[in-house]
């Protein structure tokens, strides 16, 4: 019986297997959508006692499967301190402490955690160990190119803070102020609730846009060179690396 | 007499068939510039009155053209359910229904699709095909990068959400309304109309954007690898591949 | 003496030369701040006067160039209406037709073209040449992308024109007023005037966005990645193409 | 007791190499935290006095810290004028100046750079030096891409002036008020503060951005390429080049 179960629960080549993973799946949607229509304001009573009683059968159905899930784990501590372990536990834990009348909100948008357990269904095992080497093929540029940023930020915050505090203390009250500035304008989103209006504060930013445009938009570029060049080296290298510890997660 | 047809009518290669497909361009282009002017405010009735006769003798000459296709294929069924088949069928059967009163706005935008059947003009099959390849080949990466920048979008709209609802409720009144905001900075769009004010909602905008702009832009990225790596297959493998599929479309 | 006008006109090498292109290069950037303050609100009287005797000094000194570059040139007409000799022709006859008093803002821009002239000083032709030939490579897929930019931009304002006419009928009047907010929207510009308020447009914003963005961003990678391949290219067959027509230019 | 300093304060393989990066990177720290809540508004005189008093202790350990790499320095002269030497003397100078009164917020942001000295710490140098080596295979044609992005800018800024300083005089006053809003646009960073009303304007908007945003991202998308041709680059000639001059800074 429990090779039945081991085959429902981590394969994802079998039909059981296949089943198991979709109706998970379709239960963290559920849960989601439910979770999203709770926060709308001005909903009825009834609809509000519904969103409540699936909640409540979800995370039964959650439990039953944390409980597969370790009966079927060779290793049951393993499993317990595993990424996907704490997930699947941190996504129960709250309904169960909310009986006692503690706001489940925020702890519940972890349960989000658990799609990536799903992604077995779709055998993206490949391309997200990929990513994961990627990024350590990339890391030192990335971090630099972080280390950068955050620098270039603080320099644009303090920068733009002696240009415009005078003409608009309101808005760059203090370099912290300023510094939501400089994240709204290097990312490039610039929602327009804050930005300069004197002419040293302009040529000020046009500077800071010249030169850090390159330094944020860079680690975008960085991740996909480093993920053709992790395809690659998979390519070459796929008969010597078994990769076992995939299999866990 | 049939082959002088599927000589105007498939081929792009002689004058009869550049002429044919250059002509249904500037159809499809008169057709659009039509239906944007129709939608003007204020317009003389002169005007519409001139833009709905215009409107009746392009679907008139798109009908003939329909049936010049569907004459000139050799296998008429597949035709008729393949892509372009569809695309010049409903763009055509709008204004006919239209003549019973109804609104045809919506289906007719379904004209433009048409544009792509002439791309054999440009002889543009070869990066069409190309980009199909790409996509092809980047299938996994894109599909996850997808999925996280959808996980990203819900996670970011329940942060923000625990931040701002209480700043602002008429802006982040649920998660729902917060995946607006998640969509509008994620993809650096920031209209504006919806931004944190508070210190938590802020340090919480500048790590979703740090940690998602890299997951936002990679797809780009991906696409133009791709795209050089599907062009480098295609140069080695010229000779082994005939694609006579390519032909119908 | 014609040598030696060659040598100062035509060459970057010589040191009389790179003074001949440096001097030009200094009027044209004394031309274009003259214009951008001679638009400035307020100016007083004799401001004005000066900035319009600068003009004339430096129009006078272009026409010189132009007169030498003419004798210089081995083959005149050839020189006349060669891509700079328009330039720098069109950069001197507006002020001439101004002088009967015709406002001459929109042609002076032209001369900032000329620019292009003394990017030999900086030998950068080797740069703009692969930039050329880089465009000559991705031209395909950079023309099949502005395509379907171009189409995705149109059905982009036919959608929110059906989703958002009716709640703000002041902003979405047509489409061609709809067209606007998808230029905006999918540059990631986002100005924040006009932007959609219902729920069906906000979700078809966040449709278009997921497809659009990589469309619209694509194009800059496919020219980063020609650039290279032109490069390489180059290195290898240095010794084969000795692009003679590259002198003129 | 000369080797004991080398060793504390020029390596980052020793342990008391580490700690004392570790130590000047937490003084740096602080001192940025420090001037960031200095310029909080309505602090209490006491949070004030603190803040000084930490500011004061901190420049007597970075003057320490400049007497130590000094006396460590093999070649005295040599340090005071390498990039990190001016940079440490210009990081506490500020503070024994504004002794005497004057402002020291402008000066004391500089004290940032130091912060790449600690990169030692994490063994950057190599992706530093990875990093250099990019922008010198690049330069050529990133000079070029900022040289075509000025002009852009600036033919933008004259377009737009053309097209709306009568439609919006106050906004697009001169040619100097329209660049900032080519700043803002072409970045992609669309602050609303500034955009186009007339059809002229919005249709010159369009065209700007098509022309315009693959030459405004393609710097970002050349400076990735290069990285990757400079990792390569080291990775064969990883044996010829001592390179002893990077020990020093």
């Amino acid at each position: 019986m429990n090779a039945r179960l081991v085959e429902i629960v981590e394969r994802a080549d079998t039909r059981a297997g296949r089943t198991f993973d979709l109706v998970v799946l379709a239960l963290i949607v559920c849960s989601l959508v439910a979770l999203s229509i709770e926060t709308l304001p001005g909903l009825p009573e009834a609809t509000t006692a519904a969103l409540r009683l699936l909640e409540a059968v979800i995370t039964v159905l959650f439990t039953v499967e944390y409980g597969m899930r370790l009966a079927a784990a060779e290793r049951k501590w393993r499993y317990v301190f595993s990424f996907y372990g704490i997930v699947d536990l941190v996504a129960i834990v709250p309904f169960y402490v909310s009986l006692g009348g503690v706001d489940l909100l925020a702890v519940r948008a972890v349960r989000l955690f658990r799609v990536f357990h799903v992604l077995k269904v779709f055998r993206y095992s490949n391309a997200l160990h990929r990513y994961r080497r990627a990024l350590t093929l990339a890391r030192e540029e990335i971090l630099l190119f972080l280390l950068a940023a955050g620098i270039l930020l603080y320099l644009s915050a303090v920068g733009i803070y002696y240009f415009e505090r005078e003409a608009q203390p309101e808005h760059f009250q203090s370099i912290l102020h300023s510094l939501w500035w400089a994240v709204a304008t290097l990312t490039t989103v610039g929602y327009g609730d804050i930005y300069p209006v004197t002419t040293g504060g302009r040529v000020f930013t046009f500077v800071v846009l010249v030169c850090g445009l390159g330094i944020v938009a860079a680690p975008s570029g960085l991740i996909a060179a480093a993920l053709s060049r992790a395809r690659e080296e998979e390519r070459e290298g796929r008969a010597q690396e078994p990769r076992p510890e995939d299999e866990q997660r």
